[in-house]
């Protein structure tokens, strides 16, 4: 510690800012918990980056009693999120001082890199005890990301029936509602009453949640039958039976995919839902807390897929950053050598006409665009289920109208360009021609190739781009150049 | 109805298909609401297309009484899936079937444009009715989007108090926290009991919400202290304080952005929170099952944003998506237009090697390619406000590192390409330096152009994608072809 007070971590980010010297006027003033969080958090509740430097100063110090004052302040989600802005060298310097009664909520909130930086300072004895803190599913999300070591370790010191809950958890696929869900529900026979029932959450029981908002109700079989919401069962009549009370339920298969619950909790606005095995019977329940991170995760994942990067984040290295792209490029490399091999075709044209090579990347790179846009629509729309057989044929034939109706649009601009240009009649054809064929082709191709990898079972989000402007690139430069062969020359 | 028996309506969609014969084999069957539900939704919860066939059938025969079977059996969310199936025509058909308890909840799940039509088929008495029975927030979300003539009419029929309240909900600005937030909120001050507060709620009262997950414990002059969610106020004894049971609240501003609300629930894991005037008064509260809409709308929009296209939905007719698409490409077809001017530099070198147009376009597209990766981690960093002052050096030098390392890595690959392809190491050696240059162009301009526009208040999304291909096309003609003008000719 003392040796970072000599010789402060580099910092690069914000020494050279005016904002520092603000920070450190403000900083003087801020000894009180309400008056540090007041600090910390922006009025759009982000975290405020003068704050951050705060942090930074105080490691630099080895200031360990204003890190532990600074952080204490903080809502766990919030500390989390303090560690992702920091570099890693810092992060080694104020882990150490995260509020021990926050640790368990904060471990589920981080990024698995640093997740596993903080799991790696505590002992087996202290993580076990942070697992049992959590729901069932915080849990299990936390135990998969530990190494085959940590997880013997931890196993080890946990008490039976601990260990039980963590493993079934572990028998469900990853990404299913299995381990999404948590064991702990509440759930009343068919036959209670109302009275009986809020009688027996009183006496609780840790096998309860913490937190619910439904009760389920089950018939003998321990198949749910309805859901009584908590509300409803607090301002009910004791004498009332739970099946005059309780709303019809959306039941979530245990094996079913998480993106298709989150489907199912958007499309019904549910709060909770419960969560059955092959047979019908209760294990589980999902609420909107899990999903609402899910819902942002998969759209995400969608438009990152789209541009052809896995998104590292932001606490990725150099080498990291670097590998999430390579891929995807060299992939683009491969149909960008195919799409030139096609002007190699029409080298003697060029030859002979100059021009050519300089009106040659409009066409396609307006269908790149054009075919971009409509990829992206149907991805969506796919994502969204809101295309399907009954909407198929209709909507690929619009898109190709469309498709059409914006060629000839822009074959009319793009042709009095040229004139103005070139003043060449013939050339304004050329492209104009090529124009609207090869925005009908980005039209097909924007549609059909998301539709068939999707029906081929595939993620249209995650390929369908360097297909799409492969064909765009290719027939733009073949519809161009073919076509000035056949009129100009 | 019967004009339609003899001229069944176009069915553009499932005829030709074979799913059509199974449905009508498997429609035989379908006589109790479970089991229409049942073969309406697919395993995952998605609308069935031969569901939807089989209403096309019904519309088409001008079966009403089997259109009203159908539609009986299906969720409220279901019916408004289905009308955003079928086409214009078929939804006029169907319209008139839904049944009249649901209208109001399938009102909240409409696009605007379907909306419409249905509300078109309301008296405005009965409108008036529909709104009354919603949520304040959900009446204001389909009263806003009622033209002035129907807003008129309805608020003439409206009981003063139902007037009133909209007539608030319309004060606030769109997309904030006042038009998401329902007025009706269980709240308590301060010394209230348990005991006390379970009564109270008991009692009941048309401005209780319906359902509700917290009670918000009040200070005389009407602030928010803190909030204890149902299921604890249950459980605990009757002469228990609220004050010793609350937990801290999350107060949203009444002005405050749609999209800050739905980063505050997401980032604190929130089922509710309470709304709060400028003088901190408590006002309304905001709901999980509206905020899990909003986050991916947010997703989605940046998402269509980024390939400059706006979802005119799947009930769009080819002039708007036509609409849709045009002024995007025409911004692009400047672009590509202003890139081509750059080729048309260098006329004279292609006249003299005409090898310059065949490779030419390959560096602009790897440029391409890896600034529209840059800009959407980067669009998706600002969204999710992982990126500030705290980590912006950081972070623009890896992205401008990792471009210049992905830059050296495609000159070799390509390198050899060019050797194997021209068997020319100098032009080897041209489009090499040019890939590590416009490589790095790309990552400067697909990380710098984003921080940019956020920093002057643009959205990066809407705006960016258009200046970083800029950069990398006129950078990758311009590197390759001025290299090739100096190290060849």
């Amino acid at each position: 510690m003392s040796q970072k007070t000599e010789a402060p971590l580099e910092n690069d980010n914000l020494r050279d800012d005016e904002t520092l010297t603000r920070s450190v006027d403000a900083a003087a003033e801020l000894t009180t918990p309400e008056a540090i969080e007041d600090f910390a958090l922006g009025d759009d509740y982000a975290l405020n980056p003068e704050y951050i430097s705060l942090v930074i100063d105080a490691a630099d110090r080895g200031d360990g009693m204003r890190l532990r004052e600074l952080l204490d302040a903080l809502h766990p989600a919030d500390i989390a999120d303090l560690l992702g802005f920091l570099s890693e060298d810092y992060r080694e310097e104020v882990i150490p001082w995260i509020p021990a009664d926050h640790i368990a909520e904060i471990l589920t909130e981080l990024d698995e890199d640093i997740r596993e930086e903080v799991v790696e300072t505590l002992h087996p004895q202290d993580l076990a005890e942070v697992l049992q803190e959590l729901d069932s599913d915080d849990a299990a999300a936390v135990f998969e990301d530990l190494e085959e070591d940590q997880r013997l370790a931890v196993l080890a010191v946990m008490p039976e029936a601990e260990r039980a809950a963590i493993g079934a958890s572990m028998a469900y696929e990853e990404e299913t509602a299995g381990r999404l869900m948590q064991r702990e529900v509440m759930a009343a026979p068919s036959f209670w009453s109302v009275g009986q029932t809020i009688d027996r959450m009183r006496e609780g029981g840790d096998d309860l949640p913490e937190l619910f908002f439904d009760i389920y109700v089950l018939d003998p079989s321990h198949k749910p039958l309805g859901a009584v919401p908590v509300s409803v069962l607090m301002r009910a009549r004791r004498e009332m039976a739970l099946t005059q009370l309780m709303d019809p339920v959306t039941e979530i298969r245990v094996d079913q995919d998480q993106e298709e619950v989150a489907y199912i909790f958007e499309k019904y606005h549910l709060i909770s839902a419960p969560v059955v095995d092959s047979s019908g019977r209760l294990v589980g329940q999902v609420t909107v807390d899990d999903i609402v991170n899910i819902i942002q995760e998969e759209s995400q994942e969608d438009m990152l897929a789209l541009a052809g990067v896995s998104d590292s984040g932001r606490d990725a290295s150099i080498f990291g950053v670097v590998k999430s792209r390579f891929w995807w490029l060299l992939i683009n490399l491969g149909t960008a050598v195919l799409a030139s091999s096609v002007i190699g075709l029409f080298q003697d044209a060029i030859a002979k006409l100059v021009a050519l090579a300089v009106l040659n990347p409009i066409c396609a790179s307006m269908g790149g665009n054009a075919g971009t846009q409509t990829l992206t629509v149907a991805v969506r729309a796919l994502a969204t289920r809101e295309l399907n057989a009954a909407n198929l044929l209709r909507t690929v034939w619009r898109e190709i109208a469309a498709g059409v109706l914006n060629g000839l649009a822009f074959a009319l601009v793009m042709g009095v360009v040229t004139m103005l240009w070139f003043h060449d009649p013939k050339m304004a054809l050329v492209i104009g021609l090529a124009m609207v064929i090869n925005l009908f082709a980005a039209a097909m191709a924007g549609i059909l190739i998301p539709l068939g990898l999707d029906r081929l079972g595939y993620d249209p989000a995650a390929s369908a781009t360097v297909f799409v402007t492969t064909v765009t690139d290719c027939v733009g430069f073949f519809s161009f150049l073919g076509l000035a062969v056949i009129i100009l020359l």
